[in-house]
């Protein structure tokens, strides 16, 4: 399929489908959304201004399948570099950012070399972290490979890394220059890691976009089979619920902590599980778990949580939590998670995001974090694990 | 002389000398200068809001002297910790700044805790890095402890540390909150380090302010012999250098490059003689060199770089370049200068700034980066070893 890209006659223009241009605050960047990879998909790279070289960074399978031939097709305008790194979570912290910079310096850059991050959201935030530490800041594009990437990680100016007490407790803001998505790299990618990107479309339509619910509904299903055109929905759907409440809240600090929704739990069942289960699953598992405790609380009705439940069956995600996750475990990744200190913390309660209604977080003294009592929580738990 | 802060009885109001509102475009935060220290020393400290707790980061020197007592004066409104590294050059690294993001992480700090620099520059870059990456930001105040830090360092937004490719090429901007300046601090400062401050302050009378150099030169005296008042005058006089350069340009890109007249070699001497020159005699020699380059390329007269030597003489620094120090070795670090890139780069040529008469950078095409053949870098370099 990529051998499209050196037939130029083969290029179809509406291939080049749509250029979103995304705002957040005052920190904007377009987002050029493509369908099939042909010389066009490039040109924006080599359009970009003030730019003297460039460095793809990548994993292995990426450089493989796709970056040495984008590297080939950038040549013949600019030097270009690929560093390929391991892009596992566990690979996501300082030490291996430090050998990444030492890597991307010894090729000599400048000022004016851009770093490209061509993968998915452990790559994208590494090459981030990457393109804002260099000469304190040089030119950054994201080529998201995973759904996820490129309806959440790379609409995001938050740039994340692990340490070894949690994670992305390391990291900072910085803006990419420019995105290309592809939805052709989606072809490649195994059904999980669909699963795992949709769970952030439901995260979004539960709590950002609720009239999008019952079309997102016609078009899920469990076998991750997906057109374009639907593909193309959801990244829509997904850039205007995050443009929606990012264009005023651009660090993601007051209303913007709704994209959080299902993260407290979320994060600690993905610890907690040494990676076994995905981001997205964690986090639909986090969100069930939220929609049990707004319920206990008298806010979101029975109804609205079997509603929680039917979008996640619906893209084919899991609804419970695995017997081989122990409560207590969960409970002491909680017990640090990087929430902490949006509210002065208090002992026994968690810091969480839980929906009033669905579309609408449950507000507290103009903030969206509810303290939680630890016993409502584990009740929230054990119910997803009887 | 610190046991004052426990007598509130001998506070003199009159010591809490002045508070200078430092505005480098959007950003903006308090510097109070102070002479003596007492209990109001710490007082904007307890003042600042959201803080829910404090961690200071120094040397085990200022731990001994005075850290432990500030961290006690706080404790009895907040939790405080010291953490103490060895600040030297070789420690202001991405390993090092790891360990100590991981030690603060160990003390379960929270998004609410101010993370306070308290020591010289290089102690304020680690601390800042640090307080810039926890929790992609957390509060940061600069308790300077230097010349060098209180009248340069502190007076950016800049924050960097060294790669083994080459000195603050890892780095980003992050805003201090604020600034706690005290010229008791200096008293017990050896004679090298206020004459590596001196550099700075005649940079500023040579490139921004030529009008303050008469009465700058009346003050100097190669002893290093100086009053509170003197004190303040140097710092004075700095905050508005940098604040006339750095209204517009918070990021030092345009105008505000001219700060870094002398550094393109004075860095260069600065590495290559492997720390036994100081940052600020370097970059009063880089200076020298660039006034040399100006005058050879027809701009600076003779009596122009003669000013440039009897400034330097008058302060206690040195003007020639020491008899160990081989210009190869200058010459090879100069050639991946972090400056690289702010022009496309041309072998052979270095991107220097340097005067067209005093008080005012030579301009080309908007850019206040000259290139200059290698040649006329290695004349001036010469002159200066001889």
């Amino acid at each position: 399929m990529f051998e499209k890209l050196f037939d130029i006659n083969d290029l179809k223009q509406n291939e080049i489908c749509s250029t979103y241009e995304i705002k957040f605050g005052q920190y904007t960047y377009p987002y050029h959304l493509v369908n099939g990879i042909s010389r066009e998909f490039v040109k924006p790279l080599l359009e970009l201004e003030g730019v003297d070289s460039f460095v793809i960074v990548c994993d292995e399978k990426v450089e493989r399948l796709y970056a040495q031939k984008v590297k080939k097709e950038i040549q013949a305008y600019y030097t270009c570099h690929i560093i390929s790194f391991h892009c596992g979570e566990p690979n996501k912290n300082l030490k291996v950012l430090e050998q990444l910079i030492e890597k991307v310096l010894e090729l000599r850059i400048t000022r004016r070399t851009c770093i490209v991050g061509f993968g998915g959201g452990i790559c994208g935030n590494m090459a981030g972290m990457l393109s804002a530490m260099l000469f304190r800041g040089i030119k950054f594009v994201h080529i998201p490979t995973s759904l996820m990437a490129m309806l959440d990680s790379v609409l995001s100016l938050k740039q994340a890394i692990n340490s070894s007490y949690g994670k992305n407790l390391i990291g900072f803001f910085h803006t990419p220059d420019m995105v290309l998505a592809n939805i052709e790299f989606l072809k490649t990618l195994p059904k999980a890691e669909i699963v795992s990107g949709m769970c952030e479309v439901v995260k979004n339509a539960l709590t950002i976009i609720p009239e999008r619910i019952e079309e997102l509904c016609n078009l899920c299903n469990a076998q991750s089979a997906y057109s374009f055109k639907e593909y193309k929905f959801f990244i829509d759907i997904s850039i205007k619920a995050k443009m929606a409440v990012m264009k005023e809240d651009p660090f993601e600090k007051e209303q913007g902590l709704i994209l959080e929704y299902g993260h407290t739990i979320g994060h600690a069942i993905e610890l907690a599980s040494k990676g076994s289960i995905s981001h997205g699953e964690a986090v639909g598992l986090g969100m069930l778990c939220a929609a049990e405790v707004s319920h206990k609380m008298g806010f979101l009705t029975e109804a609205d949580v079997v509603l929680h439940t039917d979008l996640l069956k619906k893209i084919g995600a899991i609804t419970r939590i695995p017997e081989e996750l122990k409560l207590e475990s969960i409970l002491s990744v909680m017990r640090f998670d990087n929430k902490r200190g949006y509210l002065s913390s208090e002992k026994g309660k968690f810091h969480m995001i839980i929906l009033e209604k669905i579309g609408k977080p449950l507000m507290n003294n103009g903030s969206l974090l509810t303290s939680v009592p630890e016993e409502i929580v584990k009740h929230a738990l054990k119910k997803l694990m009887d």
